[in-house]
């Protein structure tokens, strides 16, 4: 089950963190986007190019201590097909190093529309009679408002593929709490999600205690997640909010469970930008964001242990 | 202001239609799935290219008796970046004909992430300093669940770029009542969504009355749909489930206001695939197409009138 092979690489590293890899033309160093532009001109090819180039620096610098990247694929997307080419061949380079990849797709649909999200994603389409994977990622994040129908079409590609959800349970921005945090009798809806998600998860718990079908539970509202660990013993966590948006290390000590397992903390700019900070300024991109994920680690330890 | 013009178009043709540009391989005709493969083998660029010729021909038949189409995204992503060459090359060739573009996304996510999906599918992404629409989409769908900041970045570019919106508040699907029917004391969701929908859309009402910050309400909630209505009296409404998935002309009558308009209805299948069925047996894809069309256009002016 892909969610034990998670764990063991977590364990392994001694490091539950997912770097997001979601890039920004500001954030890419210039001797990158000058080669792009030399080239390629200023054109969308020249983006795909420098996001790419950018994304493989940074993989390179942090595969052998992080177990997982999570694309934001609206900063690729955002470009039309180029970007998402780049997407797809991230998710390829990725795992050619060993990385499990997350794809923040928050995808949201019903029916025939939702099973075509899945099988890109998650599955195989057909090409005229050739079945193909196309994004081959190995877990997106998706959007639960449309029920339970909605996610069904995205199960049946974790079963038949060993892949992995991550559902939005409680987010990591502010205006969360405008329908996350509404009461329906004595519950949040947050945790009407998080009895979904664990019902969904059910047949896909591994031997390590979690399921394969897992939450998105931000890193900036630490009392939520205290509880919905307590609530959902088998559902494993992505947490992000951590850094840039907020959320400490002490924030989000609540998301492990009292052996240190059970969730994986994204850090998006805190690593791929972190060479644009005064903290580690002189360095390349590449050695800023290995040490800056060596301290995110470390930060981690301290709490989890 | 973009609704006005819309409303005006519907006006003029007497068709609150939209055709659902939703293309499977298994609809598109042989003839043009054979001059696909012939050219460009089994690949995803065949793909494209047999999408892009199947719309361009159910675009020709459908321009002059209906306002607007509605191309659902996960149709085209799915098969990779020249998937999505062939949705961006569709939305274009869509406005080259007069026809509103409602690109079927449903995406959702904060901040800077939001802003990438708003800037790409509605605004300006910035290539190396040069300003560049991408996606040029009229409207897109988008899902509430993570609260009025992750709206506000698309608000931003309705205003701008004079765009507009169609927010999920209540879905076509059965599951749709999972979390969108839950009482928060005594107001479902969908109506508490619906409120943000028409405090989000106060500052983009047209002349005409309704906003440019839209809604989806499906047809097969015709109860729902009742209150909604009266709820949201400047709330234009985007109405799938028509026909396929059982909604009929008189459940969505309740959609629409007393003066016959508010509201533009979806059909995908119905009409693209029409050929496929024994009522149009004989014709081709586009003369079925335009039948079809032509007899939607006539069940819903019998429901108005």
């Amino acid at each position: 089950m892909i969610i034990d092979r998670l764990i063991d690489r977590i364990t392994e590293l001694e490091n539950p963190t997912v770097v997001g890899l979601d890039p920004r033309i500001d954030y890419i160093p210039e001797e990158i986007t000058k080669d792009a532009t030399d080239r390629y001109g200023h054109t969308a090819i020249a983006v795909k190019y420098a996001l790419l180039a950018y994304n493989k620096g940074l993989i390179d610098a942090v595969c052998d201590i992080v177990p997982a990247v999570k694309p934001q694929m609206a900063f690729y997307e955002q470009y039309g097909s180029e970007g998402v080419d780049a997407y797809v061949q991230t998710v390829a380079y990725a795992k050619t190093k060993g990385l499990f990849v997350i794809g923040d797709v928050k995808r949201s649909d019903i029916a025939s529309t939702a099973e075509a999200y899945s099988n890109g994603h998650l599955g195989q389409v057909d090409i005229f009679g050739n079945k193909t994977g196309m994004f081959q990622t190995d877990f997106i994040t998706l959007n639960p408002f449309l029920g339970a129908d909605s996610i069904e079409p995205f199960l049946k590609n974790c079963k038949y593929f060993d892949k992995g959800l991550f559902v939005l349970v409680k987010t990591s921005n502010k205006g969360s709490g405008d329908f996350q945090d509404l009461m329906v009798g004595d519950r949040h809806i947050y945790e009407i999600c998080g009895e979904y998600v664990q019902r969904w998860g059910q047949d896909f718990v591994g031997q390590r205690g979690y399921s394969s079908i897992c939450a998105v539970v931000g890193a900036t509202h630490p009392e939520v997640a205290a509880k919905l660990r307590l609530q959902l013993p088998n559902t494993f966590f992505l947490v992000p909010g951590y850094g840039a948006q907020g959320g400490s290390a002490a924030d989000i000590a609540a998301c492990f469970d009292k052996n240190g397992r059970g969730a994986i903390v994204n850090n998006s700019r805190g690593i791929i930008a972190a060479y644009k900070t005064e903290k580690y300024s002189g360095m390349s991109y590449t050695e800023a964001a290995r040490v800056a994920a060596l301290a995110m680690k470390a930060e981690l330890q301290a709490i989890i242990n």
